[in-house]
């Protein structure tokens, strides 16, 4: 295996190679990857952005082949140009790094998530300048990401904006830290604070009852699709990054592809008629992206063994460079 | 065999045996099915609602296997918490008893027809409190269910609330009792009123005129889904039951799922591009459940052979949990 | 094989030969096809319509069974009726023949698209006053169905509604006239002039930066789909229509199916999330079809092997029959 | 609709209509349909065999869409050359024609077997020379259709050669005559003897014991598959076709498509593991056709809606086909 | 949740209800579970066959979803009678009890493999003379399971015969008991020895070399796919049986689906092109069966969401069968 | 891009960077694909075996993403260990390396053919001792490469293996060099002649008659699939490699995969019922990669669009890998 600088990560499992067409860049011929030879290091001031994949879902309640979303979104980004056209945006604005997967352990789950932890504060360390955008995986592993750069900023608020048909706020008693958990794990470790959690996207039968009242107790916020639809989804989640903004030092992002119908997330192992439509998610990361105290952002539960004619997976690419256009209208601004 | 306190029905061909999640009770959980012993009788008192499953659609124009689709939904159930996160409605203040399938014949359609019809009857007779909810099966099978209501309360006046693509005017005579022809069936035989029918959701290429001149004929209220669309689908919705509530005794509700949109309801054998959203639908059904006048529903023509990653099954199940979700919100009121 | 009145094109290879429904007729039951006798020629004033396939695809930058298509139109006509229901339109107030297909050569792509060109000259000679609906094919035919327009017609200005993901403004010197490049194509070779092409649909990641910096410079007028959402398709389709109707003689409408989203059409290869909704696509064809200076249009990109539950052919043929809808409203206007 | 000369037939739904290929006559181009006008009469003299389409599929026990198969046939004769290499025998040395559809009723079973009852004696009446070759639906037919050839042959003795997974003995008293008991409807209506009966392919748990005690009682002669092979499957068949040449006047052959594995007929709904290879299927049928004595054969239980790739049509046209390869070898014999 | 008799057991999650086919006996109607109330105890004397479900595959290399297996090959069991026609054999002489799943913990992979060995010690302890029947699961499993027969019997010796594309040889150092890993976890663990290893069914390129090599050291006996074939798979088998009943106590018969070809086991996720036929495998099964030595099996690697319309849940299930089919006759010998 | 030592290649797509598994080396990690600076040369010496990707389907006469077929080889080799379980072969012995694809035309499809004639000219001229293995694209490409085999060494007598189900023998009058016309294209140039070629694997009705008799006038031999198992495939294929050997100087395999049957090649769009099985094709493969005379081969006709499960491309990947087992085994003989 070549030298690679962070000793937790695999490099990408493959290089892009094609010609460039100078007619159309793609965005497989825009984000680099590392060639690092031994003894050299990495100009990390370059980059701008740094896409980390987590191919983690051995911890999901159900079978979940998450795990090959990470691979399954970097051989879609060849559909994909750079060029945003309905914003009039080019993310060749941005210098964007892709580190390659954190290392996971077939057995042994809480290894895993400990290195899903140290590889944050790793790129925390390293490039503190650089915001993560990191590819799942199940959502367990938002739980061990924002514990990371808890770690590696102890003084830090942290506010959450998770985009999600669940609360995942069962408890970790019964089954460890699982995909159900990661925002009670935060808030009962003391990483977040409940009233700093801001759920859009909640719908349908999908919560028990009792994870309503617990949600209510510890004062997460959330608002449910139909109420959100009232004001407009985008109109929602910008007035949930105000108020984050107010209190917190960093908004971490948090998009679990369950939050869409099932006629457009498909590949998502949760999703279920009455979800959310790909317009309304792409605007909401967009927003999220473009809000100054967004520092961080994951993209979990896309199974891509079960999508069909690549719909969710390319959903997926689409929600990752609407975050991105976001983050240039930001420079911009 | 064991022994069943119905002639003509079958047990639900299974029963549910997980342990309960505690923490999340999920709607098979929550369902009962009857485990009679012999020499027993049942206290029908328990239940507000009968879960019927109508297992026939050799009936149907075009090959179908809707026949599979009660098992289906059971299976499905698993899935679906009791809560309604969108209402703040806990379905378990509602007790439901699954009574299992109308026992079916082969080769003998009319027979099938028959103990359909019987099968309401017997509901109407033995538990008449009972709200019945009838999980098709074709169509056909609404022309039945709503000529037992009739056999069982002679005196009322029956309304019609079909959320459909099609009429369902053909004539019986060329093919008999169809799945195209239920609501002339029931015109025609006295059963009901022309002008009681309300059929909202009739959209495209689908109808001959000729039905549409019917239809006018017999007085038929519809609304097209373009139509709809203007004022609200629930809006339209509403303003036709309360039309209904105002003339009839009984609104019986039939959901066709083929009124979906193909790229929402793959596993509905007509469903076309052009349909129902889902969240259409369930808001449509919601404040069919909510309507005191409305006694009685059935969900049809759903394939889940041609279904592609359940979606269609799952929007039958929260068809059916919307329903309910409007029953609670009725009892509550 | 039979004597056929067109030396370039072949009949349809199959025929409907079913009885007639009397209460439901149907599209294919509706539409002619020709059977000419030696010696026999056709009386074309019968017609308004006449429906060309052309069964071309490998002109198609990444792989495409869009040559399938015409065939899985024609297969799909029978799940259709002649009444629009949602408009109270009849189409058998239109005549309508089925050409065939024009023929293709397995290897020589500029012969290809010779044929075309010719077809449509050879249509717009034997009966120009029959409206040509082409069904494709990739969208390089276009090129190649204006041009042989304006070779019969040269004094015309023609102006272009295009329904589109894409421009199709690449440069044609690296691939030669491929579906990436018609309208470049058109305007380079002064057929039709960059400020009478009206583009409604671009969305997302699609195009490249340099696309949109040479429609700039040739004039092509655009609406993104978001922009688009904002008045309403329908309205932004009629304002183009408006401003070409002052401006040229005849207005083409080329339809690419991928300007739909992929969950609603499946089978158009380069669909994605976040494109048009089909409710979108068939009301603006419909105001096209109304529209008295639209007197030829195609439907391109549709690839029948890759579509799920027919959704996207079934799609294909409603977008043929909504502007038909429309044809026989700008008649009774 | 065209003027017919059969009543109790539709013609077939779509007419080939391809220009020949020179180089490679494809089947779809060989076989005749008939165009009769009013007045005419068809001269049936020409022909040797005619393809009976029985698009049937209510009467079966499980689901099925094999009322579909039919047409899916038809459709994909154009896949095939006339041509069996691996025995040099050209089909065209056969006059083929395809009379069309038996027709069907949607809710009256019985009206539709007594069509199919009609049609083999209107065929043996109008035309005894003609071999007839059914195109099911499922397996019901066979038993109206050797009732039909018993009516109008009443003298003759007529033998079975069945192909298949399963016994077909059911009990007609449960269920009627559905597609489990089309042999013991033979035999208990007297027109076949149970000894006349021979089964090659039974195999697996797809029999109950019951079943094989009837068929010992009746004298069903049977060879599981296990059994075949020892010999050969070949072998086994040819030996049952001198048997039964023996002792009756006509052979009549059924193969039902699950008697092959699930991997080679992914579309026939009762196909499983253990089953025939399509090899061993193609060699018996063909030496069926070789036989003088078999006067007639259907092919059934073939839902191709179901199907993967169209392995299981495409091998249901292979069947037919090397069945008449063997006609030809019987005819050059 | 019910009473029952197993700490470490959850019930089948599901109980067939169905109506008893008088005609037909099902295995589904003749596999019992167990309804035991508070205070009851079960007479376990009446069964010989328990059978175990795993629903483990988090420890699988690659992502699988064999955790769904058992209630995929409980669903099936309604396609099979109990009566093997190939070998004249009912099933119904054995009593078999289903005793349902083993308890697995979300992200503990290490407690979900100790409940599997308890499992074995528990059923070893109450019921010593049933033979375990366990349906996977991943094949790590294994060697829990055997760990937990040599815990409950220490004094025996152990044989495995192993029917497997694989070695699962692979070291436990870098990714622990895994599904690659069983049987030298076995070995290393000195449960077994590695001369009491027989694997058939080895093909292709889907084995290390230094697999072989430590296969050769610690004598593992193994035939590859194309040498079992020159003798027959069947007498390899039977070999493999009398050398090991010679030397061991006890053959534990475990079968990785993936050892099917991919045509015919298209649902277990590393099975390839050039595997073993499923007659091959069913004849192998049924030999186990038939061998006095032989006292517990596994079924692994199954993976029922990747299925194509069943046909690896099916030869799974009639893997199952055929060893009851062995057992029957080792019964009467 | 990159310097490239081929004016006319591209690169791989992607390369492959995954660490390495020392327990399991696996294809990927063991092709090597050039990575050459600006200035450097490469040492050819190294190589034993030049992979050579042609993404070519236009020129199909049906449609085909045959053209996707290298890149989805190459994504598929990390499925496979370099080790030759049955043959005790480790491929390691050779060296490979992945040359990338030919560039290819969109519209210009002599263009196309042109190219891939020079490129194997060019493998040819810069190193000759390399074999090239090369991996198509459609059966068009092989008239291409053998006329570069030719061009490159015009002196040699060149003899071609077929494994075909087609012979691939038509004219090019009417469709140019399409993917039906290969061989005849090579015969009729006279860069072989007819009877250097031998084709085995002919079955069914594929084939029109006029081409067997084209194929005996030219003296092609063939062996159809019936025919080939009565002695054995790999006897057949034995028998044409040592008459072959007897009179060519060079021996050209190549293997449409169309060949196959379709349950085990979905994904080769014309495989049939009734074709070859896999382990008849990997045998013959691996003789002829053992024979000294076979000096180049090429794998053709795999749509990996179409492909179920993978099934084919894994058969596409284990045909090459059987291919240099055999190679192992000709240098070491």
């Amino acid at each position: 295996m070549r030298n690679y600088p962070y000793p937790l990560l695999n490099p990408p499992s493959f290089r892009w190679n094609a010609p460039k067409d100078v007619q159309e860049p793609k965005v497989h011929e825009w984000i680099q990857t590392l060639d690092v030879k031994e003894g050299e290091t990495v100009d990390w001031s370059h980059f701008d952005v740094a896409i980390l994949g987590v191919p983690l879902s051995r911890s999901s309640i159900s079978a979940s082949a998450a795990s090959e979303n990470p691979d399954a979104i970097r051989r879609a980004w060849k559909y994909f140009t750079t060029y945003n056209m309905e914003e009039d945006v080019d993310l060749t604005a941005l210098k964007v790094v892709d580190l390659g997967d954190v290392r996971q352990h077939v057995t042994d789950i809480p290894a895993c998530h400990r290195h899903i932890q140290e590889a944050m504060v790793a790129m925390r360390t390293h490039h503190p300048h650089t915001l993560p955008l990191v590819i799942g995986g199940d959502h367990s592993i938002t739980a061990m990401l924002v514990k990371g750069w808890k770690e590696a900023h102890p003084d830090e608020r942290i506010g959450i904006l998770q985009l999600d048909t669940h609360f995942d706020l069962r408890s970790l008693e019964d089954n460890g830290p699982s995909n159900g958990t990661p925002i009670r794990n935060l808030i009962e470790s003391g990483t977040i604070r409940g009233e700093d959690v801001y759920n859009i996207g909640l719908h349908g039968f999908f919560n028990a009852k009792s994870l309503k009242v617990y949600a209510d107790e510890v004062g997460v916020h959330y608002v449910t699709l139909k109420e959100a639809r009232k004001k407009g989804v985008a109109q929602v989640v910008q007035d949930a990054l105000q108020q984050l903004s107010q209190k917190v030092d960093t908004i971490y992002l948090t998009v679990d592809m369950d939050v869409l119908d099932i006629s457009v997330g498909p590949g998502a192992p949760a999703a279920t008629p009455g979800g959310m439509r790909t317009d309304e998610l792409f605007e909401a990361v967009l927003l999220a992206g473009a809000c100054p105290k967004v520092k961080a952002m994951d993209l979990v539960c896309l199974d891509p063994y079960r999508d069909v004619e690549q719909a969710t997976v390319k959903a997926g690419v689409h929600v990752m460079l609407s975050f991105l256009t976001g983050l240039v209208k930001r420079k911009n601004a």
